[in-house]
């Protein structure tokens, strides 16, 4: 017996490094097979040795759906992987609670059968891209938030901020972070940065560590072009860190512009996903107190 | 010798309460008399006997741009009188450095000339309306920020709080601000809110005095419904205050609304108008650091 | 069988308005009275008609030892009206876990029985008090913290703070806590207070809602003397609250002093008592993640 | 003429890596030879080849001051040199306000005069030390502040604390600043410590970007022993890093132990020294408001 999928080619994707998820792989693998789908992945399974193998960047020309099996990083790589497809994308979440995954493998059946059959809802979500200025110009793209800091570690820097063109103010910190609401409740949040509702269209630029006590995190529109440029004076190189990767590196004098991507990223939910109820297990805000 | 100017009749409005506002308004009438503009104001004036009195809500039947004389304070009385209006609104800036209003006295035929002649910058702002459900559903108006709290001082509330209908959470605190990118500057601010940039279309919560640690400020769409409510359990009486002033009292039970007022604020501006400028005087920011 | 007491009259405190806690003092008479100890409390219990009834002011000449049954709230408020007698207080904690309270109803006779028989650790706190200089020089005592404030809600004040004689600075906000290291996980944490540790020798000066944005908690010995003048040209009068009791006003030009009162509060806690565990559990800062 | 001072040997302190001192030290030099004192450097001058050129570790056999030229970090540098003699130091202050160096060149010849006649104020500062458990044991010493973070950047670290031998907590943030009073306005004021009093006996934990949002900074006795280990399940290496200066590498499963040093800096001042107007003017506090 079959769910009359809406998705008939899946594209499973994993990270390599992980071989805790053998067994999720397994039962999701499992399921889909049990539907009579089409089923490839990023990588190589010992134990599927029969399973299509192909890079995520040729995920769109052969499924119509991409499941993430792991966690919230897990999502977030294959969403920048898939940047600028419209390849819709569903997170299940093997972990700890996620903000973006939300399919557990104890109700497999029951919420992914429910995705595949059409019963869900779509969450766009922008991306950031960051360029830096100069010959080849590198560009990375994020989903949560593109830092700027020291290359090496604990030196404070000296950097100009842009916004539209417009200069903002100079100052000297242990990094900046441009960040999505995706991002919000990440590093940014550690740093001090406000939540951002999940669907505004804004960013927030937050200090780590700023040198200036009147310092406040600043929310800007994400339509916004924001030019970081590392002082001349800067006795130190600096990095472009896009979601916690490595990144490209910032030479005195450098700038890096960092923009909203022309394209957003289509995550699928469970048609009773509630965001604030995940922020309130994820945050510990604690139950409802009154009826 | 006069302006030919884009505005012919001019409504004065200062707050009765400002003895030394006189002589600023002595300079600025005397500058529109020489324009042979047409002069109301909202005050009687001793010193300015033959000048026309009538109160502000009427000023748009009789002129085309309003004259805040005093400071941002000043200007917020008059921009929520005007609200609904689409009357324009200059603020003259008699004291320390204003948000909101930038001609000065020192250069008040310079700059006021510009703006009469034409040559100023539409800044268009929101407002926020406050609704107390219940039989008269008293609504009051807000330019910087709607603060529920308690009647009595350091009494903690309890409160729970929806967005568009959804749950968001319940809190202990001392009161919660709900600001627009024009207060997120006021008290939003000092009680630990972000910068929000003047033209974003969000508002901030921040709470005052969380009891719960893990809490952070939330910036929501400026469409968003806030429903607010005085838990049941709370012991004391809540109060609604808009922009600093005497508010409506709130019974445990009792929810406001918070929402985006249907019409808009138009100030006018210098042609060379810094909004981020100001941002780094008022913030103490310091100077550019590098070139 | 009886335990052989070290200490054989025992004071029970609890408040007034509290009947949950008749259940909790039953259990505690009845424990009581099997060790044949000798009981009064302060207050006249129904299901108790015969137990002796005497103010706690008066525990100090019948009783060796106080119990406190309730939370943390009547543990301080016993704490207060024994300050300057030598008593010991244990206190028993029916609602949530406290800071204060260790023993549980849960393992009442194992825990209260190792107390009365010498099995327990000395917990010695300081007090502050605030002096409002004037005529009748009226005082106050707090083991948490004193909060100077407006008397109305919502009404910044102005403020100036001397420590012993010296000026530190002149700041407008909404109020000013000063909190002993017992304090500092209450109000003062909500305003930004850090933790200190429960024996440090030092009070917190935490600010509400600073209207200046370099800001900051100040943490000096708790020998200094602490000036707080209510600056002439307020136009709302203060209120200086202590323990969130309702305090004493304050006129503009006023000044109290806060100093460390000259006795100490003596506290027994369980042998195992864990402060830092307590932090954990309160602050929710999760378990030991290794080994 | 000469003062008569009550030193009358002199070594005079310098970085090696900053011409601009060139002139401050000349002006130094011109006013202690005039007074006819000996005086030795620690860096060989090209305009004053005949000086006596001896490393600083050596100024105790030679000197009975020594004066440091340059700002705050020049004044940190010679402390730490010194540390364990009983050497006085002051600070002569080139370039901006400093919270430690406050002599100015403007005023050298009144305020060293001063001084060096005897009328000084004695201002002692505690050091931490940071010892790494193992072979060699090695110890730095620091007069701001103790650093425990990621060797790499922007690396989360996972770390134990353990006060006086008990269990604190675990914790995943950036970094951990242990901070004394002379510290505490300088990096960990940027993580958000608070400001602790400049003769207070406590040192700040302040994390810098904790991962837990109920994390606080925490304020302890300066005489507690500080334990932080660096988990055994920590992908990357962590450094210990004492006022900014390159550290010591920390292994996953290394411990660093700061404890308070066994001997004390002693700065002299100006007899009207008065560190909160330094605290003021540094901070920008604004003037004081009333009178």
């Amino acid at each position: 017996m079959t769910t009359n999928s809406t998705f008939t080619r899946i594209g499973l994707f994993i990270r390599k490094d992980d071989p805790v998820m053998e067994n999720a792989v397994e039962q999701v693998n499992a399921f889909l097979m049990a539907q009579k789908l089409s089923i490839v992945c990023n990588e190589p399974l010992s134990f599927l040795p029969t399973l299509p193998v192909i890079p995520i960047h040729e995920f769109p020309q052969h499924c119509e759906l991409t499941i993430a099996i792991g966690g919230d990083g897990t999502l977030l790589s294959a969403s920048r992987a898939l940047a600028g497809t419209n390849m819709p994308i569903v997170g299940i979440n093997v972990g700890r609670l996620g903000f973006l995954a939300d399919v557990t493998l104890n109700n497999l059946s029951q919420q992914l059968g429910a995705i595949l059959s059409g019963q869900y809802r779509d969450d766009n979500r922008f991306l950031l891209q960051a360029t830096i200025k100069g010959a080849n110009n590198p560009t990375s793209i994020a989903m949560n938030d593109v830092v700027i800091h020291a290359h090496q570690n604990l030196h404070m820097i000296e950097f100009e901020t842009h916004i539209n063109g417009k200069f903002l103010n100079s100052q000297r910190a242990d990094g900046l972070v441009v960040a999505t609401p995706t991002g919000s409740t990440a590093y940014s949040m550690s740093a001090g940065g406000p939540i951002l509702d999940v669907d505004l269209d804004a960013v927030v630029l937050a200090s780590v560590c700023p040198h200036t006590l009147s310092n406040r995190p600043l929310v800007v529109a994400a339509s916004s072009k924001i030019d970081i440029t590392l002082s001349e004076n800067n006795s130190t190189t600096g990095m472009v860190t896009c979601d916690g990767r490595p990144g490209h590196l910032l030479q005195p004098g450098d700038t890096v512009t960092i923009e909203r991507h022309q394209s957003q990223i289509r995550l699928l939910h469970l048609e009773d996903h509630d965001h604030y109820s995940i922020l309130r297990a994820k945050l510990e805000w604690g139950r409802k107190l009154t009826c």
